[in-house]
This record gives C-alpha cells, structure tokens and sequence, in this order.
C-alpha cells in the first residue's frame, strides 16, 4: 500500500474480490487466478488509476473496473514473467510464484484467463459510454501488446547474459513497465472525458513515473533490503541483467531517478493546484523502499 | 480449406497478413505471432464468421477484423496447448510447434501477445457501430476464458491419466471447443444485427457443430491418416487421454457424431432456404478425413 493512498488500495482489494468471485470456473483455475491476484503488492497501478480519476473530479465508482483491468493485466504478466522458461522466480513478495504453488500449466492458463477477464470486464461496464469503453479497451491493448509490455519483456529476456545500452535499456523499461503505468494515468483521463491537453499532461506524466519507478526497483535491488522485498538482493545482478545500476552506476542511476522525477511534476503543470496528489505519489515512488 | 468455402480462407489469410504487419514489435516476436498464425490449417473458425455473415446478407468486408480476431484467438490457444508444460506436442500440421522452432519463451509471449492482437483490432474496428463493438468483445471474452475455452483445457489436462465419463468429456469439449465455434456462428449474427431468434438459432447450430467437430477429431485420432492429418495417430490414446472413442467405443461416437449433425440443422431451421450453406459446411465437417 502507499503511504496516504490506502484508501485506494483497500478499494481495490474489494473491486477484485468481486471480479474473481466467478461460480462457473473449475479448480484449481480460480485458486490460482485468485492466487496470482490477490497475493498483496502494492497496488500502485490501479492506485494511479482512482487517484487521476479523483483528481480530474470523477465519481470513483467509474473507475473500478478500469482500475481492476490494469491490476489483473499485471497480475498476468507477473504470472507469466516469472515461469520457468521466463525469468524462472520461485518467490515474488516472499511468497511462492504461482507454478511453484500450483504447477506450470495452471500458472499458464491463469495468466491468460486473466487477460481475457480484463478485457471482460472493460466491455461490460455498463456505467461508461460505449465509446469511452473501447477507448479503454485500445489504450490496454496497445500498452500491454506486442509493442508495449509484452516487447519490453522479449527485450528483456533477449537482454539477458548480454549487455545492452543505455538506450536499449530505457527502451526495454519504457515498454516493459513505462508503458502500463503511463494508461494508467490515461485511464483517468479518459474516463474523466477530459481534453487533449490533459491526456497529453498524463501521459507524459506516466511515462516518467514510469521510468523513475523502474530506476528505483533496480535501486532497490542492489541497496534495498531482503526481508522488505521480498526477494534475494542482487538477484537481478545475479542474474546478469542489465539494469540502471549495472549501466550507468549507483550515483547516475540515482541521478537520473531525481531527473525523471523532476520531469513527472513539470508533466503536470497545465493541471495547476489539482495536480498536488500526483506529485506526492510520485514522491513516494522514489522514496519508498520496497 | 474448407472444399466449396476456399474463398473464405483465401480471404483470412490475406486479412491475418494485414493484421500482423506491424512495424514496432521486436523480433523474434512477430516471427513467432506470424508462424502461429500463419502456418495453415484449415481456418474453420473465420470461415464460419463469414458464413453466417453472408448467410444473413451482411458485407464481408464488416466481418473481417471479427473473423481474425477468433483465429488469434484460436492461434494462441494452440500455441500454449502445445508448451511442454502442457500438451508437450512437438509437431502440429507436420511442422514444428512454436516452443520448438523459436524457444518456450518466446512461445508464451507470443501466444499472450496474439491474445491481445485479438482484442485490439475488435475494439479498433470503425467499420462496426460501437455496441456491435463491445459485443464482439464480451461474447468473445466470454467463450475464450476462464468458464469458457480455458476451462476446457484445465479439464482437459486434469483428465489426464484418470477416466472422465462421457459427461465430464461432454463438458470439456463444450467448452475446449464448442464455445469458441459457437461464438464465430454468434459473430455472424451480432454483426448483422439479427434478431434474437436468429441469434439463438446460430448459437444452438455453432454449438452442435463445435461437438460434431470435436467427436470427428477424435475418430480420425483412430482411424485417420497420419500424413493428412500431420500428427501421429493415436496420440491422444497414447497420451492416455478421455476420447469420445475411447469413452464410447467407435460405432458409438460416429452415432454421436451423426446426432450432432441432425441437431446442428434442426437448429437452423428458423432461417429457412437461407441456411443451405451452413447445412453444407456442416455436412463437411462430419465428412473430413483432416
């Protein structure tokens, strides 16, 4: 949860227990589904989705199923990420990851149900317009696709025991996780059915934040501490991955967190004095951690 | 192809073909996407979208984006079917499976980002009203998730080893397998606009058929041959799976088989004289040794 935006989290949680209580899907798929869901994290992304709705002065109860669909398109890909033949994690938060609690094949299938239930229940939030639904149901797509998160990943993993730029590595995080956190900024705006000039505000916004985020993880991964995470420290150094740490060195690294940071808050000027919440949650995002 | 429905296929192939020229994915990703897709079949699943289409009068050119997205669909189901971790098929129509040309991983973001191709390109499609949009999507979802097509391969793999009774393989092909055809035959209608009638009518057809379907499937397991059908005979005997032939003996899944048939075009009779082509595709189906 973040700090001063619990409320958020706590919302959420309640959002998709709702979502995944779903009477005609067999065990051990729902388990796992549920497992994969609803495990902790720190909710940051459907946090951003109510918080940029909040702020753009729209009814939160607009905001659940978007905020639901972002959260389970990362619980899938988290899912996903983390199996054998990918990133091969048997923890994630301190806990098993999914094929390690169920198996290989249920960690499969529950990372694609979760995709398509995304989408579910995008299309059938009856209280949007029609119109703002596809849009949400576009921007998703785009980002969590074959050009966005899912070419992040192939990057990443193509990355792997090789070193790669500075370029290719912001490359790989602005797909990887810039990408997904940027809609969710989009998501407020488009459900708020604000202007242009906001959309854009967000989105650069989230684009930022999005790459300050991934700055501090891999920050995190070498000064953080084990218990906290939840992880092994330096599992990402172990695993010779490129990271801002590996590339550019601690100090850069940390420069260039503060840089992006500086960006996000500039991002959101044409918001004025409704903007204060984005730049507090941004704050914690560089602050935190774990 | 479908003997007599080879424009619709010709038709698919070149509409998949624009579908995945997509300039920003990162290879190998795009070639394992293309080699998914693109790598034959029989494409039974657009072709009965764009029968049902010109069934009840509608343009083709309407139903194009909805016939790709159910052979992405499709695609990527057989993608992750195929993973060690699941079917652990090394070959499909005579060709290496995806895992075994490119890699497991590459396989399984392929198969994720194919997923999402599907619902990018429905909710991109300006050619159908917004609502016609939005149906397409929940239906699609419906019949591709967690109660529907994946339901049926977490069944399906859970059967393995022990015997299911001719229930329980009922309702895994009903799912695995019957949902999304019958989705393709629902396409039709919700494109045209049919009435409810109509709809139920497709929908009852589409599932009868997808049943025939699968029942043949499992006839020529025994009795096809092993160079048309590009996969061992016997495999899934092998695999010590439930089969309609092995559940019910030969003799009484092709009396299955023809029942279905009768069932499937009793449904159609609404439609009157209009249903002939479908009455035709379905007469295909029970009769095919591929």
């Amino acid at each position: 949860m973040i700090e001063g935006f619990e409320s958020f989290a706590e919302r959420i949680i309640q959002q998709l227990e709702l979502v995944l209580n779903q009477s005609d899907v067999p065990d051990p798929l729902l388990e796992a589904m549920r497992y994969g869901v609803l495990n902790g994290g720190k909710r940051i992304r459907p946090t951003l989705v109510y918080l940029s709705c909040d702020v753009l002065g729209t009814d939160l109860v607009l905001a659940d199923k978007a905020a639901c669909a972002i959260e389970l398109v990362h619980a899938y890909s988290l899912i996903h990420d983390d199996l054998p033949a990918m990133d091969n994690d048997d923890f994630r938060r301190g806990k098993p990851t999914c094929h390690i609690k169920f198996d290989e094949a249920t960690a499969i299938l529950a990372g694609d149900a979760l995709q398509t239930l995304a989408f579910e229940i995008l299309a059938g939030e009856t209280l949007l317009a029609a119109d703002t639904r596809l849009s949400l149901i576009s921007e998703l797509a785009r980002s969590a696709g074959a050009s966005g998160m899912i070419a992040g990943q192939v990057i990443d993993l193509s990355a792997e025991n090789e070193l790669i730029d500075a370029l290719g590595l912001e490359n790989m995080h602005r797909r990887k996780t810039g990408d997904l956190i940027s809609t969710c900024l989009k998501f407020g705006a488009i459900i708020a059915g604000a202007d242009l000039q906001t959309r854009e505000a967000m989105h650069q916004y989230g684009l930022a934040l999005g790459l300050a985020f991934q700055i501090k993880d891999d920050i995190l991964d070498v000064t953080g501490d084990e218990q906290t995470i939840g992880k092994p420290i330096g599992s990402d150094a172990g695993n010779e991955k490129s990271t801002f740490v590996s590339v550019h060195g601690l100090e850069e690294a940390t420069c260039k967190l503060n840089q992006r940071l500086v960006e996000a808050k500039a991002a959101l000027e044409p918001l004025g004095s409704r903007a204060k919440p984005l730049h507090k949650i941004a704050d914690f995002i560089i602050r935190r951690n774990l």
